[in-house]
């Protein structure tokens, strides 16, 4: 039966319809593994250094900086959507609004290998990328003018990946995300802890797929996407950075333990994940995690609701059966 | 250089970024035309009216309900994102929020020629689709319960379409979908018209690629995607159904003068258009076209705003050049 659902964190609407799943072409995506045997030329490849800008920052087992032996790298993206070089000019009192592209723009490669990614990286590995991660937000959430940061990675060419090697994405920006800026005034209004709130929801729904002592994942209630996954601290937590090891490792469990159900029931599936940091010590930071396996159409679009074929329930069923 | 751009119509933020469109795979889609070529079994072709639910309505030159010899043909979409069936029980007022799925879903097969769409149909035929848009719609909107109707289109796999015989939906909601809340509160807030400041705006901005004595198509200030178009009503007009059938021509015409200006710069591109009603006497109706060149990336989803490589000014420029 078809429901519309409301996801109370960002105030969307969701129509969850177990039937369009049915239909032709309900699914319409390859696996990204694929894509990788094309490996020359990868700029984001070990001994291609020179390909990219010069590094800001790596992890290295040998080497100086912009030479191979990293093990995770840093440099900013050729191609960015922000720039630190233009100068701020805000104009957002007038019409039309404009805010200049002021900011940075870096890419992670998360791994010298160009055939390794998430769904076949050890725990070791993963604990890596998340140090780096954690250790590139402090530094740009410290720049002069910048409001907010942001984390995110694309894998898949159907997810928005532009190069298979597998890498991640940090903006740092001029103004509050309006996602974000949403979560943050929902936190606000809310009296008793909304996360705690959707944690203890998500348990009596059969909506939880893992958990250990300092992460629960669970598929949310208003899922926009099938498989949708939201992890979440278990104690209040509001900032990603202030993270010690001790919780990078429990939480390079639980995303290994994702990858891994989701490699076995659906592949090696395109899919995006995003950080993200309501900036109010009352919240916990999250991760959203969206398989990318249906095209978002002219309903969406126009609407601005989802339409999700596979219900959250019936996602984390079928992957805790794997 | 890039820069922040909001749309006042809907609050939505948006990053144009003119150099993200020379990155490799910036652009990555294929001309929905080749699709075509697997037309066994296609539901939506004249003769094989019994493989889809029974007909609600059709413009025919001979025959009888479900048989052959219709030029357009609607009925019931058969995996309905909404059910008439449905028993309404609203709880939006508890946690979780939630709407049973209530409503219409109809399609509406635009030709019985399995090979002709929107790039390639005459005058004539784009009428007869837009007086059926303007039946249906009229017919829907006064069902019980019904508090919005919504009509558009998907055109080619990429853009959400799962079979390519040429067809649009309409869906009748119980509820105001949030973008069109976020339009009509836009207006509700504003002394003067909108949309006719906007219009004003696209004229001082050398945005419009359209004009005629009913109608302008512009290129928004704050364009989403590439090549996105929007088409308003010169005069105040709020309801499209009531518009009368020398508009519907006036209509056509700039509609099939947008198609031909994309089939020559961008080929029989995927596309999604929808028709927004703000149901407010002091709006303009108006048509967004939104070319699928493009992929939403974890960016999008996860902040909000959209990145869009090639900037709207640019846009009608190249369109107006061929």
């Amino acid at each position: 039966m078809s429901e519309f659902r409301k996801d109370p964190l960002h105030n969307k609407w969701v129509l969850t319809v177990p039937t369009r799943g049915k239909r032709p072409n309900a699914f319409y995506y390859e696996e990204a593994e694929e894509e990788k045997k094309d490996k020359k030329n990868c700029p984001f490849c070990e001994g291609n250094e020179s390909m990219t800008p010069a590094e800001v920052d790596s992890f290295r087992k040998k080497g100086k900086e912009n030479e191979p032996g990293w093990l995770v790298r840093v440099f900013p993206n050729k191609y960015p959507a922000l720039n630190k070089e233009i100068k701020m000019s805000f104009s957002v009192d007038k019409f039309p609004e404009i805010v200049e592209g002021y900011g940075f723009h870096e890419v992670i490669a998360e791994t010298p290998s160009h055939t390794k990614d998430i769904f076949s990286m050890n725990r070791e590995e993963i604990i890596l990328i998340l140090k780096m991660y954690r250790k590139r937000y402090k530094i740009l959430k410290d720049k002069k003018n910048i409001k907010s940061v942001f984390i995110f990675k694309n894998h898949g060419r159907a997810a928005g990946a532009s190069l298979s090697h597998s890498h991640s994405q940090i903006l740092a920006l001029p103004i509050v995300p309006p996602f974000i800026e949403e979560e943050t005034k929902t936190i606000k209004k809310t009296k008793s802890c909304i996360y705690c709130h959707l944690i203890e929801e998500a348990f009596d729904g059969n909506r939880v797929l893992l958990e250990n002592s300092g992460f629960i994942v669970f598929a949310p209630y208003a899922s926009e996407y099938p498989y949708q996954l939201l992890v979440l601290p278990r104690d209040h937590q509001p900032f990603f950075e202030e993270l010690g090891d001790e919780h990078l490792m429990l939480l390079s469990d639980v995303i290994k333990g994702v990858f891994d159900r989701y490699k076995k029931l659906l592949g090696n599936i395109p899919f995006n994940y995003f950080f993200n940091t309501p900036y109010l010590k009352k919240g916990h930071w999250n991760i959203q995690i969206m398989p990318k396996l249906t095209i978002t159409a002219g309903f969406e679009k126009g609407t601005g609701i989802s339409i999700n074929p596979i219900p959250p329930e019936v996602a984390v069923r079928e992957l805790k059966r794997v």
